[in-house]
């Protein structure tokens, strides 16, 4: 089972729930800024995610990274709940490297070794080919590599907007990423629930047929139904992402918001 | 003091000694492909580091990370150790995200209370602009971020040699870097040493004047003379970088290799 085919197994019940307890969201919600702090907030959101139904989380690793040794062992634990709960962990932790240190960040991710989550987001300023290592990694065991495509922020326009041979540096790695996801199944894209495509000049059928992490719905300016419009043809394959507006209205609220969001996002996916 | 300020007071004592403990080399070296392993094969670098008077290490995370929480406490270990050897250690992480998920990087390896490295490695991917959390904790801590050029692999051309409104991404990265370096002096780059510049529409100056990381030197086809005809004007702020030709011949000629190499650089650069 490749990772595209355990996404098209949800039938469409693919909200993500980012889990990013950050500084000002452990303060605000009433958790130590610490990684204990880190590890209630994400046992809390775990269990919330579970009630809803939701099937897919994903933990930003920088604020785990933020407690050092303490902070990993507080993403190991939650993993190791995600897992058990049947969830699909999505690390967003960026990488990117060439070579054996490319292969030893996705044997990290997505060996057995280390922290073992189901799939990786990867960053490619160091070219698509250099993430070759986690492709392979991820063929092997069936797990998910999402490149980053086109991100949520206005600043990331200079080097994703640039243009190349293959149209523009987003445009390239679309293509690329989409080749490779019909010939294996274990890549998808990251590609900012904001998006204008159209500034990168990509037409919204180039992002059919591959998964499609879409971070930035709610505090970031991306709507349930603006994505809806955009991959009307099929949103099967489509992961939209939310974080930080699971906690509007404090810490009490996060199982509403969650089941709140998964309902919309079923009715209008 | 500022990061570029410790760098000048090196007074051209600048060799990096990067510290790549990835499963080849464990094995090639007669090291456990274990955190152990990576512990042991870490504290011998630093020790040979110490013994040649080179005064600059750059552990690359994966290595550290493929072992999980166990290789973040060898990793913690190592950069507690070449504190007590009044060693620079540029952390090879090659970070790079937006808002407070950036500052949770730059907290969790230029702050106190996790990694305390005393630079780290950034990528622009999210744009130049996107890093400026990273700017901002090593301007307050008189830390470094080293932020991609040129990367040392060809497949990094397609992106850092894309043409925006600055140039090429590369000259813009490099042009707002220098600016940047020259207002707070926290600020470096990494260009491989096996660079063309002239691809990228750059010329030597521009890299003068701000400090450089430059990585491949040995095995990725970068040499000192190479890198002392590229910097003719000053070579001051140069760090070139050797990390797998360190253990040619064997372990017992680490300390040996890591001697004549630093040997070589006072001599050359």
């Amino acid at each position: 089972m490749t990772f595209k085919d355990r996404i098209y197994a949800l039938k469409g019940n693919t909200l993500c729930i980012g889990i990013d307890p950050d500084g000002g969201t452990l303060k605000a919600l009433g958790y130590d800024t610490s990684a204990d702090g880190v590890l209630d907030f994400s046992m809390k959101v775990l269990s919330a995610v579970d009630s809803a139904g939701v099937k897919i989380v994903k933990p930003q690793v920088a604020f785990f990274e933020r407690f050092g040794v303490a902070g990993y062992a507080a993403l190991e634990q939650l993993i190791a709940e995600a897992a058990r709960l049947g969830l699909i962990v999505i690390a967003d932790a960026k990488r990117g490297d060439i070579g054996s240190t490319m292969a030893g960040y996705a044997a990290a991710w997505l060996g057995d070794f280390a922290f073992s989550a189901d799939a990786i987001t990867v960053s490619p300023f160091l070219g698509f080919d250099s993430l070759t290592p986690a492709f392979s990694e991820a063929k092997v065991r069936g797990k998910g590599v999402f490149v980053l495509g086109i991100t949520s922020n206005p600043e990331g326009f200079l080097v994703q907007g640039s243009i190349n041979s293959e149209g523009s540096v987003a445009k390239g790695i679309i293509t690329r990423a989409k080749a490779l996801s019909e010939e294996s199944g274990n890549v998808g894209l990251v590609i900012g629930a904001n998006a204008d495509l159209s500034r990168y000049g990509i037409s919204a059928s180039l992002l059919s047929g591959i998964p499609i992490l879409a971070p930035g719905v709610g505090t970031q300016g991306g709507t349930f139904a603006g994505l809806r419009k955009i991959y009307l043809e099929d949103t099967r394959l489509l992961i939209p992402s939310i974080s930080r507006a699971i906690g509007t209205g404090g810490v009490t609220k996060i199982y509403d918001n969650i089941a709140t969001f998964a309902d919309e996002w079923r009715t209008l996916g």
